[in-house]
């Protein structure tokens, strides 16, 4: 795709100074312009480099005064930030269009429904009563197992892999490798040290708007539904077990795990390597930080915590700062034995 | 598939109370029940919502005695929890008694052999002398590499990858994306700060019984075999590494990584997110809390291990509780020195 | 595949004691030997073993004088550990080369381009404009999206994903489930609570002699690239967020995560489970424990850091020992107390 600064300046509501025929093909960050490429420059500290930037054209905003020379062409727009974010989404849209169709060999089981403008890769898997959208994309190597449900404009990257029952709904975007509705880690012990496994017959519900990172997987449950709410995002390599629900807009970062029929609340942010018992009930507006271990959480709203086990993060900074003093704390106790105890009791 | 209520009461042996012949499709709990379901109530505090549940039927005990009006039919059998897990686990059979035939496109070497009754799903790839025994599933996208053998009674979901010359049992269960056979981490630091890779030519063995998580992986062995014994149940995103040995129903809970040539004893039982160094040994019965990291394991039997660098579990909790009060600690060593030092040496 | 004991000799430049014509076809550990394989003897304590192995033949050091019976025959060679390794990486080589042609079905897209002696597997996928090298093997269920370049001599195990615009080394090797630019988990917040997705419109750069491990996830770039420089070894399920570059011959363990926007220097050493925050530089040469946490990391090179958050390596140590004497701490301030305050302010 190629689009001259002044289609560009169109589509932005802006005006351009400098050659409205420049070709311009993708984007690049200020420092880093090359020909053929947009910029933007909105914070005054990156300046400097539109002086010196090879890129073709930069969105500036409209109180942009240049003071020196200017080798590139300038778009001016009411937002440079904005309009740059416009303009990435635009550019992501248009390469999403592309593609549409569907490749040859994929499998879509006789009983299969598949909405309008689809795009099915080569080698995807459609079972039996599997029901997708309109506009979705299902990448290479997607299995859907039997009964599935895939919601409009949803895209599922190559190899995400979603067990038969499962739901997914609409403006849902799940990366390569994800795993959909595999069985909970349920067993019994037995009287002879060996365990028999409990039936997984439940299912995952996804709600509008969720992200799923890449190998992320979510574990059907033992019976009803694990439930990911609506605006939910989960990073990479991140563990749900059954029977789990995570409320509207919480946002999971890399590497977490919650453990099954934990409920967590609405608008929570999970930094990475955290991890969440069980059966536990995790209030609104929580933040837990990187690596944390929470078993037993606040009941109020809108808490910080932090550590492994977790403390409120004011508490547990307080006692890592003098748990990295211990080596002159027992010195000083023991100077204060020396004092008190030598010539006494000891 | 739709069974009637006296359907249901013969296969458990029970009786009915209400219509024999009413429809059931499907499970639910209690609280959750839906017309078309079958529901139990084992547990007394749970009697309420039978009065007001919508489940078409619920299983209770012989000595179940409504004090209230009932909507719902009954079936009354000798253990309403024992009865309904029968209930799933004869439900989960016949959902997977479907699954028979083998789908095209699929991958089957001219010298791959396949048992009896087997599901091989579309794209699924069965290398070179690939064995597969009676009754075994295998989803689509699975790999099987070149001299793979899988026993009886064996369901690899969709996307399983399994590398050349491995090794796996009857009666396992391996969940999706999970990769068994990859190469061991092994790397011979040279003069120039470059890694050489050490050829990784073992493999690995999984024995009967064992469940692996989705996306867990195991590597095989440099030389030898990885070796996961009879009766192991790893959870998702398990990390197992070259040449560890994992003994008989050891239990591994998710996120959890086993270092190389770690050697595992039986019946152990690992929470997430575990590190365990390589080259150790772990008795027997041990028990390890969530995001522990072991590094010097007992000798003994039987502990119950906590934190990072682990302890013995009381230990543990008893530092933990000193670790945060360590303000309070602080502030009474400061006391004692303003009474002790203050007109003194300081 | 089968040798004899004289055509092994011959390879390493070696010297046969016993019968030249021993099939050989495999190797084994000296304490493990069959027969049929070769083992080594390098060093003198495992000479025990030399007289009861069953293996065929063993590799010996030149001086090596057999002070018992022997059943096995020998080779003589100048370094057993090094003509066994060298063995090793022959055996691998063979075997991998046993890999060559284009299985069918596959899928490549008119305008794919491929070199020369590939291995593509069945069910494996190149979209537009790919090039792959010379002597790859591309195995089944592998994907490649639109402008992925791979260099020559690199594998790529069953179920690798790589994303569009993608540039992937010369005699890298990528395992199976790795997922290789995914979006990066970038989320603008709302003032309603919800999350607008920021577009990633970067891709990931692959340098050469790049080991990538098994469901490792790699995110692609904001904009411009995530940089995984020439020599860098990633083990198992690593998390490598967007921006990030790591460089030159770094060492990376299971289950560790990178944050977004990370660098990283060169010949650094992470253990398993390691976390690091985004945005910071770390050092060349720095090594960190198993499970630590970096946040602020030090500022000069060849560092030794350990716990979460982590302290110099020795620091850590320190105040770990006092850690876990941390209730005989107490109990020695309670005594000061009693001593000192009890009989006046108390």
């Amino acid at each position: 795709m190629e689009f001259t600064a002044q289609e560009i300046a169109q589509l932005l509501g802006g005006t351009v100074k400098g050659n409205p025929n420049d070709k311009i093909s993708s984007v690049s960050k200020i420092q880093e312009g090359k020909p053929g490429t947009i910029a933007f420059l909105a914070n005054p500290k990156y300046e400097e480099f539109i002086y010196s930037t090879r890129a073709t054209a930069v969105l500036v905003n409209e109180d942009f005064k240049p003071t020196k020379p200017l080798k590139t062409s300038l778009i001016y727009v009411k937002d440079a930030y904005v309009a740059f974010s416009s303009l990435l989404e635009e550019y992501q849209r248009i390469v999403s269009l592309q593609k549409v169709g569907i490749e040859e060999p994929s499998f879509r089981d006789g009983s299969a429904e598949i909405g309008e403008s689809p795009y099915i890769g080569a080698f995807a898997y459609l079972g039996k009563n599997v029901k997708v959208g309109n506009n979705c994309k299902i990448y290479p190597h997607v299995y859907l197992g039997d009964n599935v449900t895939v919601g409009d404009n949803t895209i599922l990257y190559a190899g995400v892999k979603v067990y038969a029952d499962c739901t997914i709904g609409s403006y849902c975007t799940i990366h390569s490798g994800a795993v959909v509705g595999s069985d909970g880690f349920g067993f019994a012990p037995q009287a002879d040290g060996t365990y028999k496994t409990i039936p997984q017959i439940g299912n995952v519900i996804i709600e509008d708007h969720v992200d799923i990172g890449a190998n992320t997987v979510i574990d059907c449950a033992t019976m009803g539904s694990t439930h990911i709410k609506k605006g939910v995002k989960l990073d990479n390599l991140v563990q749900i077990a059954h029977n789990v629900t995570i409320g509207e807009n919480t946002v999971v970062a890399a590497q977490t795990g919650i453990s099954g029929s934990a409920t967590l609340g609405k608008n929570n942010v999970l930094a990475g390597q955290v991890g969440i018992v069980g059966h536990i009930v995790l209030p609104d507006r929580t933040t837990i930080g990187a690596q944390s271990g929470i078993m037993n959480p606040p009941k109020e709203e809108g808490k910080i915590l932090l550590g492994s086990p977790a403390l409120e993060h004011k508490n547990q900074l307080r006692s890592l700062a003098i748990f990295r003093r211990l080596p002159d704390i027992k010195k000083r106790i023991e100077k204060l034995e020396a004092k008190l105890l030598n010539s006494e009791d000891q």
